[in-house]
């Protein structure tokens, strides 16, 4: 199958792409003898954790228990659910999970914890947790001065073990300025190493010292005492992380592949690709004047998504016709493969391999 | 089935607000001779197109050809594409659709009107469309004053058959004043009755005047000459509809149950919605310090998405623990479905039904 031979749209995978980004940061990571275990949010294909995991990766990153569920399902193992999971229902998934092989999950707190103990304790089995810190983007998690009252506290819950400690630093997105990435690549491996050091100094020792994102991983495993890297966005990298200076525009493995239904003007024109094909995401910190994906090859960014209308507005006349098909290299990987059935992974033109996104909508 | 039995993320529609809006609309609609054909690709759900239909809706409208084609195999007849279709892939689609049953179609241009006649011919089917028409919005379309040379090479291509002429007045999004929206919809009905004006004093008749959009349905419905309506989003509303003052919050029929699972402080929790749950847009003109959806029947809006994280932050301790839910309105209800895989039918606490999205990611 050729790439003529689609409708559109269709989610793309560059394969020569999307090997080199894995092969890439899996060096970079291996380098400093840190362990890679690849967020695999970002794309929900199994069988792309396969490759990561064939290069080297190990185990793997989910958000959601519904992910975990399918990449156990297709053979991944040693899978950390980097989030807290709360919620009888949750809970006896992730029971049920735990009994079929390595597992391990977020925990913030001493009432999430309790809970995680009490339904692991009710389903008989042991569950190992990272203990999640907040070096400073204030989403979730325990500043690293806090962290051994809650290490105190899980301790001494029977069906829970304390594996390590792990941290996000959101903050490095939208920095545009590499130095500063870098700054916060530090600041995050720092951190997370200093609640190792004080869990040391109260008598605990963990395994795992685990930072996480594409922008700060190098520079976060370069910090002594980190043990463990989880970027997810990385295979398929973005117009943010162009942005930000973490690639090129030639890294960008991930597109959506489009045609031009309308051109009421020489200057506009609509594609049918819109928000319900590309997200809505105007990149980690909204700024919709950077408008909502880039066309792969030229300079034409689009100017506005409507659901079904991807569309752009230029100063001149734009050289695409009615019935001309182009690839959108959108803002935020992350959030694509969910709005799509299949990913076509495509060399030289040519479809080599169709996957289900098996992770779409599963929570 | 109960509330409590549902895991979450879920997405729940109010039964009593639904067919409350379904009904509500209808008549409001029919009240000025209008015919109602609403626009399903907010919901995505055969069943309740089928709904909108028993109370007196003429025909559906949908925004995808993949719409069309789960639409009409669940049974819903007489369905209008409210987007020109091009490509050999969605042409020969449409082909088929055509033979089993009333279809219409957008036309905007010459070129896009020559392939469509093209692909009807190769398949032997004779297709009914209608002339899209830009009241002023810049989208997709062509000015009342251009009508007439588009018609005039429409009616002389032997595979389609001219029926009528269509608009959207997106403008009328964002006004946040009723007033203004008035003007709007009244200028929607103006604009689309003066390219049946310029049609007929030219010679050619046609049957079908439509306008469509939820803040406008009323309004436009009103202009003399209108024959038919297209709102989508009613059965739902949202924020971006109470904001505008089309609804107030008792009419938001569509919510997502979540969960709170991290509260790392007595004003900041993360639900365990984000952006892949409810999408990440913020509303029609994107404001994003407007919030990505409010907490049902209090004040809280939440402050920021992450994919899986709805992060609320606010001045002072919120009243909800680890373990609680809550039901989030979102901003804009016609992206939401399309991220979930069922959503559940409630009435009076109980699950009465449970729906999967049938149209989701179908393109």
């Amino acid at each position: 199958m050729r790439l003529e031979d689609l409708d559109t749209p269709a989610l793309l995978v560059d394969l020569d792409r999307l090997e080199r980004n894995i092969v890439r940061m899996q060096e970079a990571i291996s380098a400093h003898g840190v362990a890679l275990r690849p967020h695999t949010k970002t794309h929900k294909i199994p069988a792309i954790a396969r490759w990561q995991v064939a290069a080297g990766a190990q185990g793997i990153t989910v958000a959601t228990v519904g992910e975990a569920e399918v990449m156990m399902a297709a053979g991944l193992a040693d899978v950390f659910v980097a989030r807290e999971i709360v919620g009888r229902h949750k809970l006896a998934r992730l029971a049920r999970l735990a009994r079929q092989g390595p597992l391990s999950v977020a925990v913030d707190s001493v009432v999430g914890a309790e809970m995680l103990n009490a339904a692991m304790g009710e389903a008989g089995v042991q569950l190992e947790v990272l203990l999640e810190i907040d070096v400073g983007s204030q989403r979730c998690g325990v500043p690293p001065a806090e962290v051994v009252p809650l290490a105190e506290a899980v301790v001494k819950m029977p069906h829970l073990r304390l594996k390590g400690v792990f941290t996000h630093e959101g903050r490095a997105y939208g920095q545009g300025d590499p130095a500063a990435i870098e700054r916060y690549a530090r600041h995050e491996g720092e951190g997370v190493v200093e609640a190792r050091d004080r869990l040391a100094a109260a008598g605990i020792e963990i395994e795992v010292v685990s930072v996480g994102s594409t922008p700060t991983a190098v520079g976060a495993a370069a910090v002594p005492g980190v043990t463990e890297s989880r970027p997810g966005n990385y295979v398929f990298m973005d117009l943010k992380q162009v942005d930000n200076g973490v690639c090129t525009l030639d890294d960008c493995a991930l597109t959506v592949l489009a045609t031009v239904f309308s051109k009421p003007a020489p200057n506009r024109l609509s594609l049918d690709a819109g928000s319900k094909a590309l997200s809505a995401d105007t990149g980690a910190f909204g700024r919709p004047e950077e408008g909502f994906g880039l066309i792969k090859n030229t300079s034409y960014r689009l100017w506005k998504l409507n659901e079904e209308h991807g569309i752009l507005v230029a100063e001149e006349p734009v050289p695409f016709g009615i019935g001309d098909r182009v690839e959108i290299i959108p803002n935020h990987a992350c959030l694509v493969p969910a709005l799509h059935e299949v990913a076509y992974g495509v060399r030289n033109g040519q479809v080599e391999v169709v996957w289900p996104i098996a992770g779409r909508g599963k929570f």
